[in-house]
């Protein structure tokens, strides 16, 4: 078993030690290199993952610039829902920022693990709730905080983005061009 | 039965007409009148909604102004996933603001339908899932666009709402001052 299996399925409360050893050879966790994209827009997501290791960011082009929508890390799921349950085609890149290893799965696995492993649904019908409800509070928070309270908001609650990501693209995720963020952040620092 | 319940179910399509009398007692309907609040900051949302007809808005108090972050109308479930399955208190209201028919749930009921009726859970499941997309999509867009593609974006997938909604809560949840609304929607007549 994939070392960041054992970790990942060891933290799943509603498992015993038997069922992990069961479930283990139903979840397929593929490595990849930094720069590979996982999914270009126009296509469809058929394809859903796991982070059990490194950073994966989305972003758009628009005009021709380079937006990013959301990173990834260690613990969540990454996942186009209009695109995955109705294969509509995407709008945005999936681009690995670091080496990633991730659980990676598809509709008919999907469907064959819930078959051999019934428990495992309503563990991904809670895991998704939980995702749900982390998304609606971003977006809540993204739609009425000033770029300054969206990177306090971050410094809060990922704190290791800010040494992993690329200031630009930073910035971008907050909504601010480079030059604002580093204004915020200076002002910030200035006043502590 | 609930004559806006029955327009619902009939849009089901993975029911029978007896499938539909047999959940229809299962599910509850209520009327509220506009004003009404279903929801207050602090309290847990231990109930979700379902627009059968009416307008619910989503604000918080931000340093004591009010913030627009959702409107949800026919068709669209009402639900704070974090509050409902992990009982964390919400830091938004949910107000009526037209009179209002809903279908009411919680966790209790929601159970109960789903053992008396199984084929329920698949379809809460998978209007889920389209929610997630859309909402998923909807962050996208709002991260993405300026507030002149928001108001755009608005006027091609939800028109109606320009109609229903107070113009201050538009540019509210538009993430913009109504003076600024005004100016968008004064550029946008001018060129047309």
């Amino acid at each position: 078993m994939h070392e960041a299996l054992r970790a990942f399925l060891a933290d799943i409360d509603e498992l015993s030690d038997t069922d992990r050893e069961a479930i283990a050879p139903l979840i397929q966790v593929d490595e990849y290199p930094q720069g590979h994209l996982l999914l270009q827009a126009g296509e469809i997501a058929c394809r859903c993952y796991h982070v059990l290791r490194g950073c994966v960011r989305q972003y758009q082009l628009i005009d021709g610039k380079d937006k990013t929508t959301a990173f990834f890390t260690e613990g969540q799921t990454i996942v186009s829902f209009a695109s995955y349950t109705q294969q509509q085609p995407v709008a945005h890149y999936w681009e690995c920022l670091e080496d990633c290893v991730l659980i990676v799965g598809d509709m008919v696995q999907e469907r064959d693990a819930y078959e051999q492993f019934p428990q495992l649904e309503v563990i991904t019908r809670r895991m998704m709730a939980e995702d749900f409800g982390e998304m609606q509070r971003e977006m809540s928070a993204f739609m009425t905080a000033s770029p300054r309270d969206r990177y306090l908001r971050l410094l809060e609650t990922r704190p290791e983005l800010l040494q992993r990501v690329p200031q630009h693209q930073l910035a971008s995720f907050l909504g601010v061009t480079p030059e604002s963020l580093s204004r915020i952040r200076r002002r910030l620092r200035e006043r502590s």
